[in-house]
């Protein structure tokens, strides 16, 4: 699969790499694809790995995934140009600046707002619910990792389950994409307890069932 | 411990069933303590356990745990009289009738309202992510299920872990009482896996860490 990272950061570099190990083609994007963070991050994520501006990640892509921080995601949106019939994975928390809470309620989503922004996206919340260090490495001595995924088309949601799957989480199909609602407040309660809670960044939830 | 239940259904039940046979003093109320429902639920909770009035069962009451429907939930507030100064566990969901979302969005939550209702009152939002069966039987084979709370005062608090801990559960401080915007749409997420996702009832999550 053709992956275009809209967003390279920790969140995008950790995912893109994950990706482009497990056999993906991986086209890195930002703001400065020149830079020698890109070109670091191209050169660690290995020979599938390529960088480029935003517009072109977004066209030579199948997949592209917003991984931007929130005050930055309309704007990288827009600059991807016609995402129409594109899976487009949001893995972009809409966080206050201090992380203390969130700029949207759950009167709507950052999924929802950017399924407005992009008409004809297959938007699929996804990858929002752990850091950066969790999806670069999910593995638990005593558990299994869940990661929720959320969306209203289905086919799109096989791809992202796949791809969920592709970095060791369990990937579970959280309904439709109004479900973001209640995604974004999972990722600021792992947030908080990381790091206003003590507990640090070397955490994660299981899913259990009997 | 001296516990009222203030509202007695399915979680109100289990929880004051479980402290019951914890060897806490328990005292179940509703707005008709003398159904038959009520003496099945008292003689299934043993020789601890009693029924009373709203006003009665926290009056005698250290601890009071709010579990009423959401739409009852002021009106069983301002029936249980002065609550100053008493331990108040809001186990309450604002759920819409069909459970498809909450009344209440991240702007506010269910437990601060009930803070502001009760004025003077130690508010600790608490078991409220889970259901009323796992709440009835925590044990899972394969892990041990956490359960959230959060809340403003620190005595509160303490006392609100011993009896999360005391049901067999991980009890996790997730903070202050503004957290339960965060484990409101929580709890809306296993409702929904559990519900609409397929997975049924018998569902958890596991607070990993490495």
């Amino acid at each position: 699969m053709k992956i275009g990272i809209i967003g390279s950061g920790n969140v995008g570099g950790a995912l893109g790499t994950g990706w482009s190990r497990a056999g993906h083609e991986v086209i890195f994007s930002s703001r400065n694809p020149q830079s020698k963070e890109m070109k670091e991050l191209v050169a660690k994520a290995g020979p599938r790995a390529t960088a480029a501006a935003t517009a072109d990640a977004a066209r030579a892509a199948d997949v592209v995934l917003l991984a931007t921080p929130w005050g930055a995601a309309e704007q990288a949106v827009r600059s991807a140009g016609d995402l129409k019939g594109k899976v487009l994975i949001d893995a972009v928390n809409p966080l206050l600046p201090d992380l203390s809470g969130l700029t949207l309620g759950t009167t709507t989503s950052a999924g929802e707002q950017v399924a407005q922004w992009a008409p004809g996206a297959k938007v699929v919340k996804a990858f929002n619910t752990v850091g950066a260090n969790i999806m670069a490495d999910s593995r638990f001595a005593n558990g299994r990792v869940v990661l929720f995924y959320c969306g209203d088309d289905a086919d799109a949601k096989k791809t992202v389950h796949q791809l969920v799957a592709d970095l060791g989480f369990e990937a579970i199909d959280a309904g439709p994409l109004k479900q973001a609602r209640l995604l974004e407040p999972f990722a600021l309660l792992w947030i908080s307890l990381a790091f206003q809670g003590g507990f640090g960044r070397e955490i994660g939830f299981e899913f259990l069932r009997r």
